[in-house]
């Protein structure tokens, strides 16, 4: 197996040593064989050579079976390009995959007002299409107007709602629909297509209107299970949704295809807490157990959540969540516990 | 001055006319001529005429000054049109207000979680681009591919903004324009007309990503004054905010327009209470409250504003805030205490 490791820039290059000495430690428990495949993309790369990534970095991840992400700074430079969209797109990434659970004990540890919104019950998942929506890249630029064009197609639509179906009847077996279609008719064809797929999988599916789902994911988040949304939507209410982990910082997500996987923390790269050693790497060792988990590695991931939860609980964390730990104690620390 | 007088479908009935005594008085009180001009549209006309707003209906709200609006019910049948969409179009209401100030006194009477969401330090307005955006009804339908255009004039925006940038002045002179320019091209006409808008009127201006603003409003609150937004973030973002004020049924709305305003609820019909007379009147009486102020009546509102706060305080409420009033009941004490 060969797994790329892209630390991107900032907070990226300190958060991602941790996450793959856990890494290491487990191949070699297991002896399993890994092949490591560093790549350098980014806004570092960028400045050097006017390239945040080339076509070659492409190549060499479509050489792997699975990307560990760090964080990319992104600028508001006209020649400069969303990575993390480019690489979405070429490895088609369809399925956006961000877990609202929080980490057991996490609520002891916390202040006011992040303690308020940990919601120590809940256990959602929200998938978010990732290929199409807004960010089909089909704009028109001019002074006076400007437009974007959101696409919903039946074939995508299709795709999403049948991940989503098939991961809800591995958990509670409920699913959420998640659009605006009483205003955008191109969500009409998101709504029925993702009712139709559910019903063929035999999964309790409701819908709701973004609006009020954001407002009730907050206020009754126990009722939700998996919740399926486009993807723009799903871009909002994931960064909502995790004030109920207490911190963005807490954020882990996978970026799935049918050939490849991707896995990132939500957050970005923190330019402004950079190379400070002070950056919380748990998202980042969080996303990590994720890809154990696409690796059919469960009782590792198992172990690694749980090691996650002590070093938290004991409060062995960054100052962020009121700890006084560096980045790289933090790191020691979960891999002691594992 | 004429006032439209809309109740709408469902509870609108019921907290409409609560709302209603409370202007009576007023107006009375100070010999203070209104014309109400009671208008029938909705779902239930609908269901009667199959029209849920005639061009009759039109010319009659476009004969007032401004229109109290409870709340409409919208049904899934294509040849059901949004009302509200309609006269907001109609009335060219351009601007839609939506403040995040909790009512003093009602994080004591609320449990968690609503009460852990409350914060009575937070005083931010959401200034919603009223117009365009997605709401632009360009559609594409198919049955393979749907397609809604986004779109973004620089007219509209700077409408919009100097809208938002004389409130932010009379407030304390800070504008947060949200956007998604990283991805939306069309977002970066809003983003760039905004901020040489505020620049004009000297106003201290930041602007924030969408998803992470989203995030950053329940986390940090305290730090928003006005925040300027396109169509649909802002339906999105506001009923978030409301999470803030302890429920959605205490949020109050104003859509602006260069001749014409309407005063209405940010909460729906809600069928499923409808007819019981439980209905929360708040949010109707604080719309009120919001006309009144906009009547240039800032002596009577801020005695209704008092009087709410009292109600709430007693705990002379509706079930939903748990108390044990009847709509009505708690129409009637906060009109005593004014
Ligand atoms: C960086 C940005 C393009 C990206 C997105 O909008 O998808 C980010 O917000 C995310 O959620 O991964
Ligand atoms: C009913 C619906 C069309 C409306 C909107 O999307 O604007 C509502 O959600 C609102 O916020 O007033």
């Amino acid at each position: 197996m060969r797994i790329a490791i892209v630390e991107g820039d900032g907070i990226g290059k300190e958060v991602m040593p941790e996450a793959v000495k856990i890494l290491d430690y487990f191949c070699e428990k297991h002896n399993f064989q890994i092949e490591k495949v560093p790549v350098e993309v980014g806004f570092g790369k960028w400045e050097k050579t006017g390239e945040a990534i080339t076509d070659a970095d492409v190549a060499t991840l479509k050489s792997c079976d699975a990307v560990l992400f760090g964080a990319i700074t992104t600028v508001n430079d006209p020649s400069y390009k969303s990575v993390v969209l480019r690489i979405r797109k070429e490895l088609d990434l369809f399925a956006n995959v961000r877990p609202i659970r929080p980490i057991l004990g996490i609520e002891k540890i916390l202040t006011p007002p992040a303690s308020c919104f940990v919601r120590s019950n809940v256990d959602m998942v929200i998938v978010r299409e990732n290929t199409e929506g807004l960010y089909s890249g089909i704009e028109e630029i001019g002074e006076e107007r400007s437009t974007t064009l959101r696409v919903i197609t039946k074939k995508a639509s299709e795709r999403i709602s049948k991940f989503a179906s098939a991961l809800a009847s591995s958990r509670k077996n409920k699913l959420t629909v998640v659009h605006k279609s009483n205003v955008m008719k191109s969500d009409k064809l998101f709504l029925d297509t993702c009712k139709k797929t559910a019903l063929l999988g035999f999964v309790e599916t409701n819908d709701m209107l973004v609006d009020a789902f954001s407002y009730d994911m907050l206020m009754r988040p126990e009722k939700y299970d998996v919740i399926v949304t486009t993807n723009l939507f799903g871009d909002i209410l994931s960064d909502t949704g995790t004030v109920m982990l207490g911190s963005i910082g807490l954020a882990p997500s996978a970026n799935i295809g049918e050939k490849y996987a991707l896995f990132e923390p939500v957050h970005g790269s923190a330019p402004d807490i950079a190379g400070k050693n002070i950056a919380n790497p748990i998202a980042m060792i969080l996303s990590l157990k994720m890809m154990l988990e696409w690796m059919k590695m469960n009782r590792e991931a198992a172990v690694l959540e749980k090691s996650i939860s002590v070093a938290v609980s004991e409060k062995k964390v960054t100052p962020d969540l009121g700890g006084n730990l560096s980045t790289q104690d933090v790191g020691k620390f979960i891999l002691e516990q594992v």
